[in-house]
């Protein structure tokens, strides 16, 4: 029986190792090309160009009219996305799909203006959504006649968070280019006077007040306690040391750079509580709440041991591989996930209110300013926010007049809050995830995957035949 | 009985001046204002604003959730359309609605940069379909909020020629912001592959040839006469007086010149033979084409006198109100329309390939040729077109996912080549005015309107009526 124990662990570890084999090293396969975009696709003003990159697979394409699978890349190296949308990959086959990821401009190496992209606003203004959709476009539409056998292919976009209200803006505002879009957490309603600015935070709680109460409220008594240590020199000195801060902690700034850290840790954790290990902002093992929260214990130590069990918790999400030599504030996320861009775009068109009261939420409280916003977006980048662009420009929650397009949402994840969570139409359905968190459909298929997700992709792949034929038949007379 | 006879033409001349008094003095009634609009909607590297004029009339609406009946501008200045478009004025009063006509950006009074905006590109360079749209989409943003009563109004866009082509666009880009439009002989097929570029010029001629086969032969013989009257100083010095011109004929540029004029005159005929006398783009009798036939009688005469029959012909578009003191080639038609902005629209987004063969129609042979016509463009404007900007945006064909539309096309319209001929679904539909010229259904009823054209308009008010309703649904629970 110990024996016998002793196999099962030994076997335990093999599939540990093989699942982080799989998920840790996968790599699809794909050639880079480039296609020569204009920087205005919709004035005449400036004439400039740039190359934008996208990868494609033609593996198990047909060459004769089987259709195009079209990631809408978003803010983020193109690579990063074609190594997290496994479900692309898994289901090309029985499609015989062209499988096509489009890096968004501004992002990885599709910087219109080199290394100066974000030196002024002559050249940064270009980073705008419009703008990218239309490189989707005219990169689509050049490869439906470049390549032989694309002419009359279906194309399906797909896309995840940022990405995914891309896709479905993307089939809203060129249905002629893309027949149907798989918008996978994608936040279309998280804008001003739609969704309220403190859901997103409330979600983010309830991910961790489900697994323990008291995990919630260690993190919600940490800023007290972060104040109360770093008061002083010597717990400067002290916190620096308790949780391996790679920089030193000297000033109030310091301090600020470490909550904002901390905010977007636990809510990056709340985004990627996948059921198996995965490595999408971060390396981390499955659950990674529960794995956190098992740490976070007691919310009723004093400062400094509470910050010593956060520091626990903090090591699940920084350093779960163990290679960490230190704890990097200023390092949230995969580098190629770029921050640059997208806080670009969030002072810009993206104006996404958020706000926490620590009450209904573990986070320090902070209402949505969105005066003080604008003015550090204005000193930051040299222009002030346009809060209703998106709104104007696709409607918000009036997208009555849409087709084809199937939102899916992980209500694990905080960005459902702003996502479609019902059927607008018969063609235009909202797909439910329990126990998804962010866009974990767009994931490879897993073992370890909830039934609801299993389900909510044949439901994709069923929209995604119907569009197939629905587009097909018109040559098929 | 000559009693009789005198009283029934003293009848008919009382009829006759207040057919005119009606269709020549007809002022409709409404306010200007201005809006403040961003020369770029779709970028953040231009941060100029500019005010955007349009008329607004409340005469009828109901203060309290009425329709509003939007005019998309298009190239000219907005009163010119505001005072030919009697079809909105006549049914505002029944549907109690908000008149609103709109400027187009760069005509009219709404110039981005004022007296300088056509002197650079880095100034023209905005004025495209896009911008235009998106002004519209601020502007009745704007509206539906400040207004007490338009909140939840239905809006419909209407539209005629190039602002058909805005309004279907309208509708198919920003469904949330317009429920309906009437799109009325709307050329959004008269794009590079998609309409011969023969088709056009072939109509024209019918047009002509219809009334009489020797009218059109008239036409198809004046530009050789042209040619071999005027290959002497003798002969340009005749042509200058016996076609009262009021620059004198001096150089192969002149004639090239002339001979444009007439192309326009002829096209401009085809395009407003409407049943009774009108002002649109000059004033003219009823039927035109008929009395301008009634002229061209003898396509077998020598030149000169071809010549001669040729300028009575004239003299019905340039001078029926007998105020012309000379034939001026360089006035083809209202100056409310504004030939420089719409030049620029035509050398970059808005690229509509004509041709001409002078066998199945009455033009001298000219064949399309992009790369001279490029080239022209660029010499002019600096800029090199995008043939097929419009058709990537828009869809050109393809507007299978589009709902609420009605297309209205007269087939004595020469635009009606390009325009859509085919009911797309139930909800996007052609309606076909066999005796229709260029949006006549969008012109305020006349007694002597075909019965085609009554049908028309009745049809498109229950489609308006059902637009209205299914909008109206969501606000009544």
């Amino acid at each position: 029986s110990s024996l016998l124990n002793m196999e099962v662990t030994r076997l335990l570890h093999i599939t540990l190792l093989i699942t982080l084999l799989l998920y840790f090293c996968q790599a699809y396969n794909y050639e880079t090309y480039f296609y020569k975009q204009k920087v205005d696709h919709f004035s005449f003003a400036d004439p400039d160009t740039f190359n934008l990159r996208y990868l494609i697979n033609d593996d198990f394409w047909d060459g004769n009219g089987g259709p195009i699978f079209f990631y809408a890349g978003n803010e983020g190296d193109i690579t990063l996305f074609a190594d997290n949308t496994g479900f692309m990959w898994d289901i090309a086959p029985e499609f015989n799909a062209l499988v096509i990821f489009a890096e968004h401009r501004y992002y990885g190496v599709s910087l219109p203006y080199g290394n100066d992209s974000f030196t002024k606003l002559k050249y940064t203004g270009y980073l705008t959504s419009e703008q990218a959709l239309a490189d989707y476009v005219e990169l689509i539409t050049y490869l439906k006649s470049a390549i032989d056998g694309a002419k009359n292919s279906t194309v399906v976009a797909f896309g995840g968070s940022y990405g995914g209200m891309l896709a479905a803006w993307f089939r809203m505002k060129y249905p002629h280019v893309v027949q149907g879009a798989i918008a996978s957490s994608a936040p279309i309603l998280q804008f001003t006077d739609i969704t309220p600015c403190e859901d997103f935070g409330k979600l983010v709680t309830a991910d961790f007040s489900k697994e323990s109460p008291e995990c919630a409220n260690v993190i919600r008594n940490s800023w007290a306690a972060i104040d109360s240590v770093t008061r002083n020199e010597a717990g400067l000195a002290w916190l620096t040391q308790a949780w391996s801060l790679c920089k030193p902690l000297k000033t109030p700034q310091d301090i600020t750079s470490l909550k904002n850290y901390l905010v977007n840790v636990w809510t990056n954790l709340a985004m990627v509580d996948y059921p198996y290990p995965a490595n999408f902002l971060a390396p981390l093992p499955a659950y990674p709440i529960k794995v956190v929260c098992s740490h976070l214990t007691e919310a009723n130590n004093d400062p400094k041991p509470l910050l010593e069990e956060v520091f626990q918790g903090l090591t699940v999400y920084f350093n779960y591989t163990g290679d960490s030599k230190c704890l990097d504030i200023n390092q949230q996320a995969d580098s190629r996930l770029d921050d640059y861009g997208w806080d670009f775009q969030a002072c810009t068109e993206m104006v996404m209110p958020f706000c926490y009261n620590g009450v209904e939420d573990f986070f320090e409280p902070a209402p949505w300013d969105f005066k003080s916003f604008a003015q550090t977006c204005y000193q930051t980048w040299g222009v002030y926010p346009r809060p209703f662009m998106a709104v104007h420009m696709y409607g918000g929650k009036d997208i009555s007049a849409a087709s084809n397009i199937v939102f899916t949402n992980g209500l694990l994840d905080p960005w459902s809050t702003g996502g479609v969570l019902w059927n607008v139409s018969e063609t235009v359905v909202s797909l439910i995830i329990p126990e998804g968190a962010h866009h974990l459909d767009l994931r490879g298929s897993n073992p370890d995957d909830p039934p609801s997700v299993i389900q909510a992709r044949m439901i994709e792949k069923t929209h995604i035949q119907n569009w197939i034929d629905e587009y097909s038949a018109r040559y098929d007379e």
